[in-house]
């Protein structure tokens, strides 16, 4: 199944939750009718993640009630997708792909094989499927990454990995756009990327439940203007995604809407490859069961003449 | 003005909004009546900053109307203090401090004093007064960190340092809690600190208006089971909170509810002094204006038996 969240176009804009069904979505709150109880139906998708299990079969009813009524759908064509989360709970990226952090940093650190190493993301920045990227004044090395992320649909606080693999509701496709030339010259002071990567992340277009998808084998691939940049598969990760969150979970409870990036798959960013995008540029990430997550890069915003002069020192 | 979180003891257990007035706590809900045009009076403190100058004037008008009728409040003795913002919206940690970067890495980074060097903190596990600190399981070096945050009140974006030093609606003490072996560990890898600070940041004990203090003067202290270890003032930053939040909001439009932390004064924290605190200690962080926040740390936690080995390879 895949959930998504979208504007109709006709004009009615507050977010609403739907159902992908080939070519066509079907609102949940349309075809739920009720719940049990009297409960409204969500109208967000967190809200519907945050009721976990009984979330997911509701779902699957109202895709269910509207194939065999032909109703509490539109073309897809006809409606807006935005990132199935528009403002997730939180957002970590890990970097669990071996061949990423050697091509990127030239060697691959010894704490690298025995923590999980990640860092988090702005969740107030997130983009969906055909917005624009903005290009954010201080950089001149803007940069995408082809990730895929799993996104909770439960409370996950000292699970087993085994638990928590049941608390992964689905996968979507994760657009870590970098600025890659403050990148580097903030993670010189050892805090991690800010400005870095804060501006914007791309999700999409789809969040694919865990039973729809096998995450190890599916194709992903990433195309600027139509031509094939990277292709592989995510494929051997130092450690699972359940692994991580179960992990993670031992000291802070992790919760439904919190998205854990994979991280770049091996080649999967220009800076791997010393290859640039440029302003204009049509950026395409597919993940095969997900589907094409793709973005227009906006012009470069002016440098604003007040605060802090960040690039005055770029060489 | 100081606002509040905070439960009742008598049983009801929701969070509340309210107003420290000495040793009274005025209630919000209770000495607001009403708002115009029939709106909810806020229930929690971010929808009460979502409300921006209106949010600061009804306030205001519940602790007239509290002193002028003797009503509405409750001895502060007879509440239970929260973080005030029990979950920001986001939590942002800056090292703004020369003294504190030279005296934890040995040296200063020429970056340091171009760029506002920050992380993103975890908001899903902000704890608040007297409720006691987690203490991991993969730490034997459990630290605080003495610091005061800003608090936005207002969304900020593309905004000059002037027009985000009124979005600040006021500040809190910021304790910044640490696991240093693992910490520097992470940091290894150049994506900055995720499990050596995820498990725990305490904020309080109140959200101080920022009419109401001149932060830059404040003295700071932080005391260890009645011993005080740190003593000073912010003094010189190197960006000041609104060039920081100007800075940043070219690029990313920033939230009421956001929260800033200034970065850890000099010898603030026991790293920088090699002195280490123990399970049961009692932590106190004081800032003259706005409280004491003190919390006790707790035991540490077993090792869970699942999951990646984080402390294997400790030495």
């Amino acid at each position: 199944m895949q959930l998504v969240s979208y504007r109709r176009r006709d004009g009615a804009d507050s977010p609403r939750v739907g159902i992908a069904d080939g070519e066509r979505i079907v609102d949940l709150v349309d075809a739920a009718g009720s719940r049990p109880g009297g409960h409204p139906v969500p109208g967000s998708m967190l809200e519907l993640l945050r009721l976990g299990d009984e979330g997911l079969d509701l779902a699957r009813k109202c895709l269910d009630r509207a194939r065999d009524t032909g109703e509490f759908s539109a073309p897809a064509s006809e409606v807006r997708l935005l990132a199935p989360l528009p403002r997730p709970n939180s957002m970590r990226d890990f970097m669990l792909v071996e061949e990423h952090v050697r091509n990127s940093f030239g060697s691959v650190p010894a704490e690298w094989y025995r923590l999980p190493i990640h860092w988090k993301g702005n969740p107030d920045t997130v983009i969906g499927p055909d917005d624009e990227v903005p290009w954010p004044h201080y950089t001149d090395k803007l940069d995408f990454e082809l990730e895929v992320a799993a996104v909770l649909g439960k409370r996950a606080f000292q699970v087993t990995p085994e638990q928590a693999l049941d608390c992964i509701v689905g996968y979507t496709i994760f657009n870590d756009w970098s600025a890659r030339d403050i990148q580097f010259r903030e993670m010189e002071v050892q805090l991690g990327p800010a400005l870095g990567k804060d501006f914007a992340t791309t999700l999409g277009p789809t969040l694919t439940t865990a039973d729809s998808i096998d995450i190890s084998t599916a194709r992903m691939s990433a195309r600027v203007n139509g031509e094939t940049w990277s292709e592989g598969t995510l494929g051997a990760m130092v450690f699972s995604f359940a692994e991580v969150i179960s992990t993670l979970s031992v000291d802070q409870p992790l919760q439904p809407g919190d998205v854990f990036g994979g991280g770049t798959i091996g080649r999967g960013c220009g800076l791997e490859m010393d290859r640039w995008i440029a302003p204009g540029d049509v950026v395409e990430l597919e993940v095969t069961g997900i589907g094409v997550l793709r973005n227009t890069v906006g012009q470069k915003r002016l440098a604003p003449g007040y605060g802090i002069d960040l690039v005055r020192t770029t060489a």
